[in-house]
């Protein structure tokens, strides 16, 4: 085994399922941006976690409204579900930008991007400040989706996912 | 968008990457556990995320030791890592049992998986009970792999990936 540099390991383990994280500020506006670290963490009751920089506008937007909806994109839904990782709803309306759907979700606030793969609506239970970074706890309360599309978007790139610099900030 | 039960949801977003987690016990003998509820959730300091169920063995072995080690199995390891999330270390020596090699790490105690494609030495840094499982934060303190060997293992089951339940025991 070789010592590597965090990036190389980091790139030999790509690639990573990549979704879109919904919310909503104070007036209900929705924002969607781009992530990699998430992951399921308990069955009972069904969990997910999602980690997002502190420099990210969904940050406090998520703090706030403490509810949010992971959305694994399309394989169709690919160009539009990159941009939402690379630009940012503090100066922009990413679904008005790319096109992607701000459908109702069933049970929170922030929208579910329509016709997206698979949607996981969360209430937040949990938030853990890790790092650069804060760890989101959701407890998943409604899960839709399109069994059709069952092919999802993976990020391919391993040094910063999808982000603009190295700090998760945008 | 259909609404979707929650197992229906998960299945649509496999595959997951797929990690042997290793640990010691108190008279240093390791254990190696498979799991798929990983992710990197920081990136300065490193840290990285493994959530692991309140009935698996290396639960109470890294509460104990409180250091473990992330490794991507390569494709030539995907029979043995198999078995290492089948099977419980309570029980059998799975390093033993599998013929993989439990090789000394850089900087914590329990062992790489040698010949792996990549490994994350952490030293836990929080632990959060969430649901039926704990989350452990470990900070990566060093990376070690074989860059010729990157074709890493997804497990593409979705219910209760490479689990012998859905409570995560085994």
């Amino acid at each position: 085994m070789d010592e590597l540099d965090f990036n190389t390991g980091f790139s030999l383990t790509s690639p990573l399922p990549y979704v879109l994280v919904t919310s909503v500020d104070d007036e209900g506006r929705p924002n969607v941006m781009g992530a990699s670290w998430v992951t399921r963490i308990s069955f009972e009751p069904f969990l997910m976690a999602v980690s997002i920089g502190h420099g990210r506008y969904s940050n406090g937007l998520i703090k706030s409204c403490k509810e949010f909806v992971i959305c694994y994109p399309s394989a169709e839904q690919e160009k539009s579900a990159m941009y939402c990782g690379t630009h940012s709803g503090r100066r922009e309306d990413k679904f008005a930008q790319t096109g992607l759907a701000a459908s109702p979700s069933k049970k929170v606030r922030p929208p579910t991007v329509g016709e997206c793969t698979a949607a996981f609506e969360c209430k937040l239970v949990q938030a853990h400040e890790v790092g650069d970074h804060t760890l989101f706890v959701g407890e998943v309360v409604a899960v839709t989706g399109n069994p059709a599309r069952s092919k999802h978007v993976f990020a391919t790139t391993g040094k910063a996912p999808l982000s603009l610099d190295q700090k998760g900030n945008l």
